[in-house]
């Protein structure tokens, strides 16, 4: 059996999360028995969830455990299986974590996933065509439920849950506004993904500033937000909401580390009557396959077409993941193992 | 035709609101017009969101006009009509303002409605089997939407809503735990509305106490929860949410005057997956005559005994609306005219 080099989460953050709190560890790989698979992991996914369950405290999922690999996304090859499911070259989408293998019950309800990879490269199963793809879907469809004509914004729009986004809303007829960070991340937005309009956080530091430049962008107030980062620009944003205006709330990277960030009017939620909905995708397995259908037409017919940021090596996933945190990434972040 | 004293808004306040912010007027009332009605008012009802409205800044509703005789519901008698539909002696319900007389126009829709007063009070049409009735109602059933067994919280627990919500929650076979201020206020809830339990929020003046006492008072958690007030109460009862609790919020008295109090962990709407849902009951009509029947059914029954703060004369208005922005009343804060 193949050596397998796994990232550990050896410590929890005090504030904010450093390279010190993983540790590299190397472990060889059991023999499988009846109904096992082994997979070599193609690509990993960093997501920023995956800060929230470093922390101990009371959370959605339990925290992930100290010693033990770095739970996560991958997508990869069955290089050896005593399963009647699955064949040695069959491409799969799992739950592997920070490793370069895996073995896994290819019993067990939602382990893996067979994926075609004719018209969808198999790292698109990790963005677009997976967890974040289905994520904006939800929170456009299932909480935002625009009309022709209404104005959505999301931020981190270059990413992967903000690209699939844009593409989902313009096929819905809207007004698609995103926030991103520096102009060549703008650029992107606008030109790539085909966004209406694209504003620069960083250019636009502060309540005042952010709420003039959405002004400005949404010339017809906001009717829909997909809200993952917190901080000033929601509190920015709902000063910009039309009446009866839905949040999708999914993701707040700005409070994964140390103090939470307060939202600083409430009282708008009354005063406009606005909806404000959380939601976590992976307590919605109904709707993934409906999601996934009109994702993976999206990204064949090249309507969608997502950018990924690559870090080489099992042993560049912990300094690619606070990059993350950090949004030094541009699109969605994976690590390429093979 | 009479005399008719009112009370105008004569100049807008600078935080706090204060006595002389009012001011009171006398005017004689015109003669009636064909298909107008005169209305002698017997009771005003004074409403926290009135305090919204003294302000020039954006709401979801216009300012209150200043020089304009104050905006309010008004319970009353026909005196005099020239409508064919309304006769001397009529009692009605409408939106007459702070003075003793109105002139209607009877064919004006929803300006005007006609009440039986054989089993519910007149000025009952104003609290329990009124707005504050069906804002508990719409809170309750339309958003919070608890099941049987749900445990679900309300703050201004002994105030006209309040009394609503607890006997609509009871009715479902929810375990209703309120929030009121002094030992008097909390003894009332539980003992004559049929609260399982009250916090005194006097005597729980911060986060970690308030907290704690709600873990008390709710072991299973909250399932849902009717939010007018705001500030640190709102803080600690987010962090007693169950998963996919649903939060109504409908005014937040805390916040009217000055600075807008902050939401301090806005992240907790992720972690526990809450709904949180601003409304403005005088948006959603279709829902009132569901809504009163089921009100005038409590109150006729002897199930929803609502207790009035009264105040006598045009003249006591204004002081007894800015003792009920600081919990000064017990019950709907009324002024009786008649």
């Amino acid at each position: 059996m193949p050596t397998n080099r796994q990232q550990h989460l050896d410590n929890r953050p005090e504030g904010e999360a450093v390279v010190g709190n993983f540790k590299l560890v190397t472990a060889e790989t059991p023999p499988l028995q009846d109904n096992q698979v082994l997979v070599r992991h193609h690509y990993l996914s960093l997501d920023p969830y995956m800060r929230g369950r470093m922390n101990e405290s009371k959370s959605y999922a339990q925290p992930q455990p100290l010693g033990e690999t770095m739970q996560g996304g991958t997508v990869g090859e069955v290089v050896e299986s005593k399963h009647p499911k699955y064949a040695v070259g069959d491409k799969v989408v799992g739950f592997g974590g920070w490793q370069e293998y895996s073995v896994v019950d290819g019993n067990q309800v939602g382990a893996l996933r067979k994926v075609d990879t004719t018209h969808v490269p198999l790292s698109h199963y990790l963005g677009a065509v997976g967890m974040p793809g289905v994520t904006a879907w939800y929170g456009l469809v299932k909480i935002i439920a625009p009309k022709e004509g209404d104005t959505v914004v999301i931020t981190a729009a270059s990413g992967a849950v903000g690209s699939a986004f844009g593409a989902l809303a313009k096929a819905r007829g809207c007004r698609v506004v995103g926030i991103a960070g520096g102009p060549d991340k703008c650029r992107y937005v606008t030109e790539e993904l085909g966004f209406d309009a694209c504003i620069d956080y960083r250019a636009n530091p502060d309540i005042k500033t952010m709420s003039k430049a959405l002004k400005e962008a949404c010339p017809k107030g906001i009717d829909g937000y997909f809200e993952n980062v917190g901080g000033y620009i929601f509190d920015a944003v709902l000063l910009r909401t039309n009446a009866f205006a839905r949040v999708a709330l999914c993701g707040m990277i700005a409070g994964y580390d140390g103090a939470p960030l307060p939202l600083n009017n409430p009282a708008l939620i009354l005063i406009n009557r606005l909806k404000i909905e959380g939601f976590i995708v992976s307590e919605h397995m109904e709707v993934w396959p409906e999601a996934l259908k009109e994702l993976g037409g999206l990204v064949a017919s090249g309507k969608l077409r997502p950018r990924e940021s690559m870090a080489e090596g099992i042993e560049s996933a912990p300094e690619a993941f606070l990059g993350l945190l950090k949004g030094k990434n541009f699109g969605k972040q994976l690590v390429k193992l093979v």
